[in-house]
């Protein structure tokens, strides 16, 4: 790949004249939501729906044929019957189209006759110069393009940074939801289904040279040209984190990625193997590869193993410490310098061991700016744990009963933590050094979306905080060998 | 304990007369929002603050002396600074009191004199009479007796059945925004700080007592008395499931413990003894614990380690599959019969191997009624994990765009569902075999709340309801074992 606009996938991505064949007006036609979809994002180009009878799908002019259209389309999305498949690829390619999203499954994840039905598949393409993604696949959201092909609505407010490369076409959509609960989003999904044409190894490629894509996630049955992907893991994850989950490695889970894509998987130790000498960061659920994406994506690299645990509450700081020490973290000491910065900070009732323990403050500042600037200068810390709590709740309940309130209401509550929330964030900008954050609140509590939205990460938990600055971690350490390694 | 009132916990949980020391119409003193917070749960029983100048606390008569109250308080709370704890605790004894909560820290948890000044607690309470949670803790919620005397609001419709036990006020206050996720909520929450005297054994014997308590969730930092706990962890837990998350096992864990309640940790190998002498289930993460006591306190025992996977999505089912064997679960095929009576129920694109995979289907009853009956009835499967996904989004895009849609209004799908929820929990709880559902839609999409409410446990991702589902496998045999060895 020499600039990104010859990937193949750019196209697919990118499409500015799609032709849809397989929608109608009927909703239980797989292809009609896919169509609604795409245009409940607001693309921006021009669709064709292709349909034997009707005139008008979804309120757009219809055609019978492919032939038909005035122009070639760039992009063909195929959701029709198994059996009529390679029939409509020939039309495609006989138009002159040369990039395609084949949705339909019946092929080598059902067997025998699907092997071979998914062969053919793949001879009419080269035939052509078609470079296609499936079939058995979801397509692509593309929200930077307002391009969604798949069967989930996306919300446009969610552009993203994440690259998310999967063979499940649920974690592209059905995980939408998922990531809106945390603000997150896509810079480009890909459901890859059964790889017949583009495999994983092309779409890491692919988000290695997106600059919207800051890190890169993969849902793993498993690799079917391990050496190539292998190859461009290692050259990709150089300049940008990838993460992924594998769920082959299991006997069940081996069981399970067969029938589902027709995938062969392999033992958990080789592909443990695959993904250190890869540089790639292994989650063992889907949460936990979101949650270190969302770290991986958003923060600076760490420099050694050492955190800070910075809390109000105990339970949180404890639980905070005993995950970070089972992620591989240190906890160290403060500084005899950090803690004489800290002694006028912390209420005799806190602690200023490691956790740094608040209990009750009255200080707001003291919590947000400068507690978090004595962390950040001491040169000895790699990396801020912070825990998270607002006081909306007790303030919306008291603020009218009791005497001389600090804040008169809610919204001046807020603007004053707003306040404290962009000096925090440009202090914590102004260091290269990660920090995450945590709360048992999430963002339908304004004060923590807001926060996330400067770019703090709040994860859901202590311990999920923890975990994910353990991932930034090994993947700092997977990058220096790495970048070392080729620099010989 | 012969009865439960015998339990002093029994009184601190269900009082009728509370004197709150410490709360005032400054909502920056600790006492206010507590005794805020007490009211807002609609407390039906009396309460009377108590304070040296006001005349009035929150709308309520205040006293300036205990003395002068009419009537002898069955609770006193005590929120007062530390250098006169002892004299307020005292002035409870003089008064007849002999149940308190002592919130007040500076003692144990901040050395040597904190230590000295703990136990002059301790001499009083025992000249008196008293027994008291506390010091340095949070107090209690009893949604029953409509009674909270924690910093955090709690919403009066999370009647639950959890009971808690915790060395951290805070996953007793801030989790309750967590518990609401998923609709649940505490039959009782014990927030227990410095366990001076009433300890995590005395609450666990508490909690196996009480009717509305069906599983005991513990948050540990370190035992106070060993001996005494396993004695009646071992106990209770024959009859009821108790999941603890220990914090004091890694050094980081082990350091912040100290520091935050004075607790003295003992090596993860140690406790990992301990609770599986005593039948305890440990979790990893608050979330974990709370996930296990879901399941733990709705599912009948597993029987044995087999387990289904049914779900109409791929990727989830392979996740879970995985999830679920590293979780020490078995995925085995499927016995004829049940393959026989699957076969007309699941399309053509499925897969009847375990994992289920219905792809993409039409008929919803075979979804929600049929293929449960046969798997429930399937006598070689010990549980089942089933991945939930709702239309509601999908139809909400496209009811009014395409021709005979099988629903004309989203509120007709949503009660042809629940019509069908109805049918599935009547299944489901006529047989004895675990159930747990999993989704990435939570609560706010109706029908995923519906069906928790119905009873059916929906943990927000495949790999956790996996998880859970192992914890419950893992009870079950340890319980038989102990009630084995019992009966001998």
């Amino acid at each position: 790949m020499q600039t990104i606009q010859n990937s193949p996938l750019y196209h697919i991505t990118h499409p500015n004249h799609v032709v849809v064949i397989g929608a109608s007006n009927n909703m239980l036609t797989m292809g009609t939501p896919l169509l609604n979809n795409m245009l409940s994002l607001g693309f921006k180009g021009t669709v064709y729906p292709v349909h034997p009878k009707l005139r008008e799908v979804l309120g757009l002019k219809a055609y019978s044929n492919i032939k038909d259209i005035s122009v070639v389309p760039d992009l063909a999305l195929i959701v029709v019957p198994t059996r009529i498949v390679s029939q409509v690829l020939q039309a495609c390619g006989e138009k002159g189209i040369r990039h395609a999203i084949i949705v339909s499954g019946g092929f080598r994840e059902s067997g025998e006759n699907g092997m071979h039905r998914e062969r053919e598949l793949v001879e009419i393409a080269k035939h052509y110069g078609i470079r296609f993604i499936g079939p058995n696949c979801l397509g692509v959201v593309n929200p930077f393009h307002q391009f969604n092909s798949t069967i989930s609505h996306y919300n446009a407010s969610m552009e993203g940074f994440i690259g998310m490369v999967s063979q499940s076409g649920s974690f592209i959509t059905q995980i939408f939801v998922h990531l809106e609960k945390f603000g997150l989003g896509f810079s480009q999904g890909l459901s890859i289904g059964n790889q017949a044409d583009i495999d994983m190894a092309d779409c890491v490629e692919y988000l290695g040279a997106c600059e919207r894509t800051k890190v890169i996630g993969l849902y793993v049955e498993g690799l079917t040209r391990p050496k190539k992907f292998i190859r461009i893991a290692k050259e990709v994850s150089k300049n940008k984190p990838i993460v992924a989950m594998y769920v082959g490695g299991t006997e069940a889970g081996s069981r399970a990625s067969l029938s589902h894509t027709g995938a062969l998987s392999g033992s958990d130790a080789i592909y443990k193997g695959v993904f250190r000498q890869c540089g790639i960061v292994r989650a063992y659920s889907i949460e936990e590869l979101f949650d270190f994406c969302w770290a991986l994506g958003t923060q600076p690299l760490m420099q050694g193993n050492r955190v800070v645990v910075f809390t109000h509450s105990g339970g949180p700081g404890a639980a905070a410490a005993d995950a970070a020490d089972r992620a591989g973290l240190k906890l160290p000491p403060l500084s005899a310098e950090t803690k004489e910065k800290l002694r006028n900070l912390v209420p005799h009732t806190g602690s200023i061991n490691n956790p740094i323990d608040l209990t009750f403050t009255r200080n707001i500042e003291n919590l947000m700016v400068h507690i978090p600037r004595a962390l950040l200068e001491d040169e000895d810390l790699n990396g801020i744990l912070m825990y998270f709590l607002t006081l909306t709740e007790t303030y919306k309940r008291l603020l009218d009963k009791v005497e001389s309130p600090p804040f008169n209401t809610i919204e001046e509550y807020e603007e004053y933590m707003y306040g404290l929330y962009l000096r925090f964030v440009k202090l914590v900008k102004s260091h290269n050094k990660p920090l995450l954050g945590s709360s048992f609140l999430m963002r339908n509590e304004r004060l923590i979306g807001e926060l996330e939205d400067l770019g703090i990460p709040i994860l859901p938990s202590p311990e999920r905080s923890a975990r994910a600055m353990g991932a930034l971690y090994r993947y700092s350490k997977m990058r220096k060998a790495l970048v070392e390694l080729f620099s010989h």
